[in-house]
């Protein structure tokens, strides 16, 4: 009886080119497993016809019918979205998604990615097969999206009334913050973020963080750091200042990485494979799946040389290299991790 | 007779959030040691209490008679601030902070950072303890500074009115180029150098530097590396891109790092310990306080092995990797860094 | 008979300084070998004088004979550019170059800038001597470009009015994309590619990437790591996650380093030598052009040892340090770079 009967549903506001075509929308309120009443309701109102994937514009007199009908039914909160919508000069829509396959339109590419950022779905639990081709390549802008062949017209339109439309990017995604900012976080610099990053609650994502979409951090974590898409960093995880993640491109493996809890990556540092909990990377040395590693125990006697992808997600290890031998080390690390929290909170 | 009765005093432009709190404020000249009759001038409009600090707000009456005794008592470009405040429709203050203690107020830790962005005052020479606990974690965006408890309405009422609200970062502090640009730098990218920075004449900041608060450089300098929280970096000195000077985090010591004059740090290279003047990093090499160093004399002899915390401080030092046995070496450096200014101004 | 009588020409909108100075200038048409007709007939309006370089402003009236003068010619879309600036209240000039000689003015430099970045001319192709010392540096805000020295008074102003002027950088270079965003590419962080920037077709440009002005990539290429001044990319590599090409400052050399075809230097690596075709930098290195490296042959024999100017411009050679000795190795790649499409294409 409780298993959903819808996977996620929003009612939000959406830019359009000038053929008319969605080409991204923010919601406010996005719902994963939206209680049933609530989609029968809209569809009461809407086409959202039986597809997988619906999208319903909401015009000006079905804004108004449908706020009536979710009051009615008991949503006041997505009504009282629709009564907004219903007096602003936004172009609204809804967008139903009945089951989790991958997505057919911008405006479901959108809701995914929004699921992730509201911490509604964590990251490598969506189907976003396909997602990258559906979105548009747009400039974004100090007025919004805008598609690239439109673009030189509008700056051009715009300094000769005086002003700048400012480009902050040329790309499919945008940036997280213009859409949600979720509790908990800081982000230094919003450009580093992407919409569909996942930041627990009390990350910190410094001015050399990055963290890619489909990404992020499991709660409380230290981001200085490049978190490359698909990744997923633990709890009370450190990465340190312009650390990188590789990702399944330039030369990395096609596993998606993943980082434990309470790791330290050193500044500068990098991996290419997964590592467990409570394990750490000196700062400045890059340990990739393929690097050979001589294992020492407790007292420094050598156990054996191995790949790094075979000590993939043990936990206690640190890596460093030997600064007089300049082999590549891996030792048990003894001292637990401790977050400087009073530290960290200057930072 | 010369010692200042008051420790700095500024009339500036603040944002309120909807409870009526300071969350921010704009200080146009801020004072070290203003002159006594000054603060005198303003305690006769103003109700400036007896305490460390204090924080009174310019009302459209008490701007008028503010600016009038200002006048009088000889101080036309504060006099002139005054006046520019009752015109406009921002909302004014007067700071006075009587003696340096831990600030107790949003407006006195803002004002402690304008001090600094100012070149008032030098990194490490202001109480800023427990500033951060003060300070409100906000949203910085096109239309001012936001609480996060009032952006998803603000982000909606502007999309609803076909406009965006730009948030260019979630944090504690701002970047400083909204509140003053020092003469004589150069910041390829303003999101880079926080409020609270201090950059020296002739410095330049480039796309990949960062400057926290309370950091900063002491004359011309190149910086394309990090310099973390309480770092002094010398005048002549040049950070390679990406060079990371390790803080008092992600598994720095508690000891604030310090870069002599003219040094060069290479491109991706780090320091966790203290360098002296006329001191090299090679590139890409992190030097951690704990790293053994092979010490050789200017012939190439080993002299010792060392950590480099040992050799902290010490000047013309050269330290490198040697790339066929992977040794971290240091000897001395024979070569004087010239910056080459032409390549320089370049750039 | 085809041998170009100018060298360019383009009609534009400038920016001026309190004093009249000219600032910046945005060319939405510039032309590199301009049709004769066409500078003859803006010349039968405007002064362009008749020495290498001229610039000449197009006032409200000059702007209705140049738009008749250029339709009879035969050049719509320069008139209807002429007729969108007698429109708007904007500042319009044309600016004529007749030699690539050393730019003598704000104007032609802002040219040179903008055929690089439209792909009309190539990196070091381009006569920029003493451009720096030309250009103002300026704060680059969201109400366009503005003197340092008028800077403080409407950063006042504007929060007065209740409003932020947002100072995006102080810098001689604008960012590109506010000029003009060439056909595919995507560039993720506007910021860190500066006017004058190369960008082939195909090319993108990730947040870690950055690109310098008279710099570059020849095609598809995608760039997550740093392009000096001066340097350009062959078609098809990849630039991975903080990597560094070192410019000819911050102890690089006066060479100008260039990377060839289907190369691929790894995350947080670095070179300071140019490398041919089908090369690869290990993650994490970082080979300066005085790095020794040991040489081996396709069988991992010792073939001798060199420094890596040596090998300079050399294709189809891996570089990386041999994780159990320490020492830094070139070996054959016999392994072709296969830039992963599907995977990129979800970056």
């Amino acid at each position: 009886m409780n298993s959903p009967t819808f996977h996620s549903f929003a009612i939000g506001v959406v830019t359009r080119n000038r053929k008319g075509d969605i080409i991204e929308a923010l919601y406010p309120v996005p719902l994963l497993h939206p209680p049933e009443d609530l989609v029968r309701s809209a569809a009461d109102v809407l086409d959202l016809g039986d597809t997988d994937n619906a999208v319903a514009a909401i015009g000006p007199g079905l804004a108004e019918d449908l706020h009536s009908r979710l009051m009615e039914a008991g949503f006041p909160q997505q009504a009282g979205l629709v009564q907004k919508l219903a007096a602003g000069k936004a172009d609204g829509i809804a967008c139903l998604i009945r089951q989790d396959k991958p997505p057919a339109s911008v405006a479901e590419v959108f809701l995914k990615l929004q699921l992730l950022s509201h911490r509604l779905a964590l990251p490598n639990s969506l189907n976003l097969d396909g997602a990258f081709g559906l979105l548009h390549n747009l400039a974004w802008t100090n007025k919004g999206a805008v598609e690239l062949d439109e673009l030189p017209d509008r700056q051009l339109e715009a300094r000769l009334a005086g002003e700048l439309l400012e480009v902050m990017s040329v790309d499919k995604f945008p940036k997280m913050t213009n859409y949600v900012v979720p509790g908990g976080v800081r982000i230094a610099h919003s450009a580093r973020v992407r919409l569909g990053a996942y930041l627990g609650e009390g990350t910190t994502v410094m001015h050399e963080g990055f963290v890619n979409f489909n990404a992020g951090s499991a709660g409380k974590a230290m981001i200085e750091g490049r978190i490359s898409a698909g990744v997923m960093v633990g709890e009370g995880s450190d990465l340190g200042g312009g650390c990188s993640i590789m990702g399944t491109l330039s030369g990395g493996g096609t596993e998606v990485i993943a980082v434990g809890e309470n790791c330290l990556i050193g500044a500068n540092a990098g991996i290419g494979f997964s590592i467990g909990d409570r394990c750490i990377i000196e700062a400045g040395l890059y340990v990739t799946a393929g690097t050979k590693v001589n294992v020492l125990d407790r007292n420094g006697k050598h156990v054996k040389t191995a790949k790094a992808l075979e000590l993939s997600r043990q936990n206690d290890l640190l890596f460093r290299r030997n600064s007089l031998t300049g082999a590549v080390e891996c030792v048990p690390n003894k001292a637990s991790i401790e977050l400087n929290e009073e530290l960290h909170s200057h930072n």
